[in-house]
């Protein structure tokens, strides 16, 4: 419905997430969450003029990752959007997927003699082995018939293997006996039809030369691929929404997931707010909606480290008059899940969000964070929904039906 | 979605439902809710460091039966998991229902000399009449072909009839005019298909020989049927969830709503919260979840009697610590729906609920109540949902997505 509302209009929207900013209140801490404890003046007085809500960001009790979170965000039904394992891999890689690109997720395995699997993480190599053997691979593999084969170098024993090349499909099942003790199967269509049957060759044909090529190698002389998925086709914020839309993250996970709703993609200096905001501030003029990520609450939630989570907000804080200065029509800050100090890792938690605009309702809250977010006029909403409150709160959609 | 997310584990879940618990503030109670009224130190100590929220069983303004309700809970969307009145009848009267069993409503009538029902309700011959002349029909009709004919005397003119034989269908009209002066209608399938084709078959033979059978007795000369329907073969919650289930009520209708999920049974020593636990003692070795069902609240809401239904929540709370006492690692308190005490009926209204675990937002209110649940951090859930944010709380739902 929202699509066929959407209206070509000047102002602007300026969705900032804070990555996992919802939490639980710490007993350490005087009971407070991050949000609480931190000294946020400018964010405080934002809030008296703001909606205040929760968002939910896939169903209630669903933990999202960092793919289903940021579509329901950008407008898109994570359970409907979805995004494969390896296209998320390639993505969070910085690898520029095209349309048509199939991914795969990528180990280094140890396999004996007979070819059973008996280390699936190859003795857990480090990242410098892993650079070498990716660059040995590439050198020793090369194209396989008209697929180009595109390998990125990750963590430990993990790297990215992308199919590029006429003809692929996404449905095809993982060359990964997911098991020590196990030979490694060969991949094979999981659906009718020759691009998944190509794919599944292609796959197939890789493993077995990077069998060859890494021959001599100990403990590293084996390959497995898991989630094989094609870069999904999805329409982009300029045809669904009538925004040029930028996104201005650090991290390439971020930007992959915009770039996907066909965001124009920026990197800023840091990994701060004030450099995205520098950002923001350059990209101004060329677009109309402009998504910022800011990681570190994230990362401070999963280190369980509840000062650090509090000292990103208060930096978030300190930076935003900048954002303002900008004059953005509407400005909502929020987060992709919740990521609780307490927990160290994602949650189900609902996500407090915080809306500013001439028309929005304010609550007159003195302070935004879980708890005064329960009251707000915003509500209850699935994230996917927000993208219209955002677009309503700019003019940006006609009202439906006479 | 929640099923391919769902985690073996070792954590335990309690839902406790007070049937009927929410309800509306009385005038002649101080302006109070049965909860509000109710002495709980014990729910009052637990609403401290637990989630609240509210539950909405069918959909807004929807008033759900008592199956709706359940299934709600249970993690069945009751709008899509149909369960038939005949079935629903069988349940409530104790019959151990098998899949293929066919189940209706069925009335002692008053039929004339030309085969036109005047009475339906056969002048409501008392409930030791109904049993007298059940047990004639079931000496009386016994088989039909190869399907075993399943009788079962209830309160009045009411009573159930079960077809249990191969090969039979839900799909059939009810032998049942619906009013007097009308002769009752042959059943017909109302889809195609042999089993429906069947049923109607069997159906229209047994009210032939129900005829036969009652000849001679006045006013209940005659057998109408209604509701037929097929009992439903849901995914249960061992194959859905990854937990081993147990039920625990005292009243057979909602054993038989917990046995379409695939729970295992336990009937209580008595209708009381004490007893129900001293069951889920008895079983917490060997089930991963416990639903616990109590009555009394509804039937205190059905009486309009305020304070009968107050002594049932006291008595529910001075019995809650030996069910605390076996360290769930999430505890849930709620209802099926609202039965409020000035209505002497089901309603519509949301349902309190009250989740505790260690990851749940502990809202810090100081009672367990309808008002004070609607700031909860649980927010606004349909009840369905509810499994979900039980699972996630018991650490049993995987992340979605990457």
């Amino acid at each position: 419905m929202i699509e066929s509302l959407a209206l070509e209009g000047t102002s602007k929207i300026v969705l900032l997430v804070l990555d996992g900013l919802g939490d639980l209140p710490d007993p350490a801490h005087r009971g407070q969450t991050p949000l609480e404890a931190a000294r946020t003046p400018n964010l405080d007085a934002l809030a008296r003029t703001s909606a205040l809500g929760r968002l939910t960001p896939v169903a209630p009790g669903i933990t999202p990752g960092s793919g289903p979170g940021h579509l329901g965000l950008f407008g898109y039904d994570p359970v409907t959007h979805l995004v494969g394992r390896g296209v998320l891999e390639a993505l969070g890689a910085g690898i520029d997927l095209q349309h048509g690109d199939v991914a795969a997720r990528a180990n280094f395995c140890t396999v004996d003699a007979s070819g059973v699997v008996t280390d699936r993480r190859a003795g857990r190599i480090g990242s410098d082995v892993c650079a070498r053997l990716v660059e040995k691979l590439r050198a020793g593999t090369g194209r396989i018939d008209d697929v180009e084969i595109v390998l990125q170098a990750g963590k430990g024993h993990r790297f990215v293997v992308v199919l590029r090349g006429p003809g692929l499909g996404g449905a095809v099942s993982d060359a990964d006996p997911h098991k020590e003790g196990k030979p490694t199967p060969k991949s094979h269509p999981l659906e009718a039809g020759e691009p998944n049957q190509k794919t599944a060759r292609v796959v197939n044909a890789f493993a077995l030369r990077a069998d060859q090529v890494l021959e001599a190698e100990h403990p590293a002389n084996g390959v497995l691929m898991r989630g094989l998925s094609e870069r999904p086709k999805f329409d982009g914020y300029r045809e669904r929404f009538k925004l040029r839309a930028a996104a201005i993250a650090a991290y390439p996970m971020y930007r992959g997931v915009a770039s996907l709703a066909g965001m124009d993609l920026f990197v800023p200096a840091g990994e701060g707010a004030a450099e995205a905001f520098a950002v923001a501030a350059q990209q101004w003029a060329s677009h109309d909606y402009v998504f910022i990520h800011v990681k570190g609450t994230d990362m401070a939630g999963e280190d369980g480290d509840f000062e650090a989570k509090v000292r990103v907000i208060e930096a978030v804080d300190q930076a935003l008059p900048a954002l303002q200065a900008l004059g953005p029509d509407v400005l909502c800050v929020t987060g992709d899940h919740s990521t609780p100090v307490p927990m160290r890792g994602h949650s189900w938690h609902p996500v407090p969000v915080l809306l500013n605009s001439k028309v929005c309702f304010p609550d007159a809250h003195a302070r935004f964070h879980e708890t005064s977010c329960r009251t707000g006029s915003l509500g209850e909403l699935a994230s996917k929904d927000l993208i219209a409150v955002l677009l309503a709160n700019a003019g940006r959609l006609d009202k439906y039906g006479a």
